[in-house]
């Protein structure tokens, strides 16, 4: 039951262009606060074919900053954010699967979000858009699963909030998924994570631009505080290693001068100010207070007892669980909390912790140990496709 | 040639009333950056009796937030911040030394920094106070020891950024100390402790307040932008496991709304954010930025080829190096580098890493088993002193 694989054969190992697709839901949704969307709409791309028993297709959820332009070249000519593991014959592998990638509601990268129009007000939602769950995001995905006419993932996949994601998918929709790949993630934040998000909200909302969340309607942005949001953010995706490796301690420009203002800047301190520029630029702060919310209040186990055994009691697909060794975000400790916990509850769990000294960060980055173990993974799941339509 | 003991021999324990006293150094200081500061004063506290040979001083050297009430009670109430260790019978022993503690240039506790007139110009120095380091700071506390006639210290002391300056007093007047106690300390910062206070400076200068540091003359202050600084600060200081025992995810107020407002606040948050708004209103921006980046260009061995041991060869005191388990921001490994690096130098280095969950606070807070390591190493101290006047 292998699909045609003519138009992903490209020989450069590349899906080349890659074109965005929108899904309209014109019917209310109810979210977990009780509020409800009339409508939303969600933007996402799609690569490889999906084949005729429509069984091969894998979600990829994305992150708290990510979009659904996940691998491929878009037509402003960017490379999608987790192309190394995606195409033909790479780890996600197109010529096998159809791969499918929303941007999430709440986001800011097409799907309905803060700043989209309300029709029930004719004007953006702003910072009054719902205060959206995980489960809201899984729940929108079925939507789209439903739009596609896929009546079971083969696998759902994700890094981060993405890993919370795949891990809701299995007790929200036991049925409708044979695997989940939960990587980087953890079953709630620490309080340590919590601390790092509430700052960096805190950044977003003290600037004077914010104007309490109403930034769109007095044509204002919170830039600033979005950089320093996304500074925090990114420095704690790095390990001290990673940066000490990249930067250590190089300054730029002059030496120690005369007056405060005349001393080198660190590398460091132009690369984290350069990103956190860059990332205000295309990020909505609105969005951001939001996803960190939602990252914040997710806690797998909350409605059954915090016995993270009793909730994984419900999930019916098999688990491939990664972590990083420098992740000190998310650490492997995390995941291997989530492992034990698939393992009390007698599930089917293949669990990796990959060497890196890139934090966090190392989900989203080429890692040869990395690419083999979901490509292995991933093979499994696609001879069980193959063996299924014997 | 112990001192009389008399007057601190309070039977509990504590120190009592403490009043600041002031040096006015009456003559211009060179500093390292080529400017110089016309005259200064320091504002600083002492405890316990110099005695006869004014043999027996310590030097206690305050970190980044630090001032020059660090033990008793002042004349507001309040405790002195390592009031734990420093008191008739405790590990620094008040009985038997004679403990000088001054606030800095360049902070805002009275001592001369941003907030202070400049004598050239009739106004504020705000943002023009010159880019001291930490050799600067040793260079006024020696002006502090001749205005106090003291001709070696027993022993000069601190933790973290107090640390570095009891190694530079190791280096830049050999002589003058017997020994230095150095805690949880670095010989100079990594690019992640750089990108931390990178993102806090940023969070101040970005705060519309701070008007390029002339806040002082636009009496705005930018209370905003200091209370984000100090909550990146504080979160590092502590452990990630403290954290988690302390605030777990519990949640202030409400639960799931049906507005994004309505999410409770978890603690950690709550806890956060009052640290933060707490500090801004007791410590100048400018005098942050100052000293942060005095913090980020420290290099202890910067002027000898990069080589610690090198550099420790000049020292002629003893080392006690403390580190504490948890501690990320200045890590043991940061310790133990200086331990190796005075033992390749010859020197005479005792090493203890303390056991705690407390991160780099714990050089603050009481913990049986450091208290007793300081104890110790001071009585073999106070030991030589009474040897040495037989």
């Amino acid at each position: 039951m292998s699909s045609d694989s003519s138009l992903s054969s490209s020989p450069d190992n590349s899906l080349g262009a890659t074109v965005p697709q929108a899904a309209a839901i014109n019917r209310p949704m109810d979210l977990v606060c009780g509020a409800n969307l009339p409508s939303h709409s969600l933007i996402f791309e799609t690569y490889g074919i999906l084949n005729k028993a429509r069984s091969n297709a894998i979600l990829i959820c994305h992150a708290l900053s990510g979009d659904h332009h996940v691998a491929g070249i878009n037509a402003e000519g960017k490379v999608g954010w987790w192309d190394h593991y995606i195409g033909p014959g790479k780890a996600i592998d197109t010529d096998k699967f159809f791969v499918v990638c929303p941007n999430n509601i709440g986001s800011c990268f097409g799907s309905t979000g803060p700043t989209s129009n309300n029709p029930r007000t004719g004007k953006a939602y702003g910072d009054s858009f719902p205060p959206i769950q995980v489960r809201d995001w899984v729940e929108s995905q079925k939507y789209l699963m439903d739009h596609l006419k896929i009546e079971c993932w083969a696998a759902v996949i994700g890094g981060s909030l993405g890993g919370m994601q795949a891990m809701c998918w299995s007790l929200a929709y036991p049925d409708k998924l044979k695997h989940a790949v939960v990587i980087a993630a953890a079953m709630r934040l620490s309080a340590q994570n919590i601390a790092f998000n509430e700052i960096a909200r805190r950044a977003i909302q003290s600037d004077v631009e914010f104007k309490d969340g109403h930034y769109l309607d007095h044509e204002t942005s919170p830039k600033q505080g979005l950089a320093l949001a996304r500074m925090i953010g990114h420095l704690t995706y790095l390990s001290d290693d990673a940066l000490g490796r990249k930067f250590g301690r190089l300054v730029n420009g002059g030496d120690i001068g005369t007056t405060e203002k005349e001393l080198g800047e660190f590398e460091v301190a132009s690369y984290l100010n350069y990103q956190g520029d860059k990332f205000s630029q295309r990020f909505d702060a609105n969005s951001y207070i939001l996803i960190t919310k939602m990252l914040d209040h997710f806690d797998l186990a909350q409605d059954y007892n915090d016995d993270p055994a009793k909730a994984f009691g419900h999930a019916q697909c098999q688990f491939l669980v990664v972590s990083f060794s420098s992740d000190w975000r998310f650490s492997p400790l995390c995941s291997e909390q989530i492992t034990d916990s698939l393992m009390s509850a007698g599930k089917a769990v293949s669990y990796i912790k990959i060497e890196s000294d890139q934090g966090h960060d190392a989900f989203l980055l080429p890692n040869s140990r990395y690419q083999k173990a979901v490509s292995l993974y991933l093979s499994r799941v696609s001879n069980e496709l193959e063996e299924s339509s014997l």
